[in-house]
């Protein structure tokens, strides 16, 4: 079982940042590599699941990772306050819509597990609707992975309370960050432990399994997320396939 | 249980037809209101889906049944062979797109059933395929129902072999049914027995209920589909909603 509060939200102590900066980025080189085998194959698609607290780096995350990857091949939603039209349907409704076809990786920036994490927090859906819609995202990942070989690799961003306030400040202080500051995410942060129970509720419910990403130090968060990408994707055996017809 | 070789698909004997066409205009008429009242009020979704045999007269119940909804409510949906980009995903992407947001009808003439039928007949997907396919079809209705008060209701046309011989023969005989003739159909009847397997089984392993609707004669084919439309709309208590501010 995953506890979160066990978990260190930093490096293991004494690892080399320069190394591992170094090793990071021919993991990233090697992921466009393998991207390239995906595109051609068109025998597997990948989905990329960035969860995390405001200020955990999701944003980073998707841009120093998938550098080397043709856009092509990729593809990142960001999901928002859903709109009327979606609120009106099954909350898997718009997210179904963009799960990746066979030789794409898509990238969800926030995902339909928002659905039991914002909305539990706030007690805007009761338990049972959370039960029924934890039931229903292992169902929805599992048809994914089974009739369309679709390979679910999620990442939770695990950042300390302590990190978050710098964060944040930072979105103030810095003029190129402004863009990003809401004045409510100092209101959300106050819920933070009622987010990490949910979190750890969901991390531990998740029929296909999560990969929880200290954050506090970004070349680690890179360093993490780059090798467990690259590791799953090298079991797949990709194969450029070969001329059909001379 | 449900078998199939034991329910007639015949109207019950002595039923008299010209007060059964009677009783369904009244039944067609009483579902325009109750729609009238669905799209108004906006708390519920409906999803009718038609699955059968060639010939077993899907379009005629939907032509007859719907004929006094608002077409502003109402949205058909026929599927037909998969596009080369729904190939590319799990089969229940192309059909969660169409899912009725709440206070509309979708009907699905065919549907994701295709999936564990024909694909299961003519043995494009092995067996453990469809017994996770025909889970996840139950945890994708469960979602409809639980997530977005959808009433998912299922009418399987119930046609027997004479009289499907007789419906293609029409095809041909009859100069405006001519386009709906596909030499392939008399090919697909030779694999009877095995589609009569097929269609039992998913009836049996539906978690929300089919009903079983005898369609050799027209008439009564109606009769039943507007009775259990009706029966299950009312139950939902719609009310027209109150003017919010005067």
């Amino acid at each position: 079982m995953i506890k979160l509060a066990d978990i260190s939200t930093m490096p293991p102590p004494h690892l080399d940042e320069d190394e591992t900066r170094k090793k990071t980025k021919a993991l990233v080189e090697k992921l466009g590599k393998l991207q390239h085998k995906l595109l051609a194959s068109q025998t597997h698609a990948v989905l990329v699941i960035f969860q995390g607290m405001d200020g955990s780096g999701k944003d980073g995350a998707v841009k120093n990772v998938f550098q080397d990857c043709h856009p092509n091949g990729l593809s990142v939603h960001a999901f928002k306050k859903p709109t009327e039209e979606e609120f009106a349907h099954d909350f898997l409704w718009r997210v179904h819509k963009h799960v990746p076809p066979k030789g794409m990786i898509h990238i969800f920036n926030r995902s339909h597990y928002e659905d039991v994490l914002i909305q539990r927090v706030h007690k805007w859906i009761d338990e049972k609707r959370v039960d029924q819609r934890i039931e229903a995202i292992n169902a929805f990942e599992e048809l994914l992975a089974f009739d369309n070989n679709t390979l679910v690799l999620k990442f939770y961003l695990h950042l300390s309370y302590e990190q978050q306030a710098l964060e944040l400040q930072e979105r103030i202080d810095d003029r190129e960050k402004n863009w990003k500051y809401n004045a409510g995410d100092w209101k959300e942060r106050e819920l933070w432990p009622e987010y990490m129970r949910c979190y750890q509720d969901v991390l531990n419910r998740s029929r296909i399994p999560w990969t929880v990403v200290p954050v506090d130090k970004r070349w680690y968060r890179d360093f993490v997320v780059a090798t467990t990408l690259v590791n799953a994707l090298e079991e797949l055996n990709l194969e450029f396939p070969e001329i059909q017809e001379k």
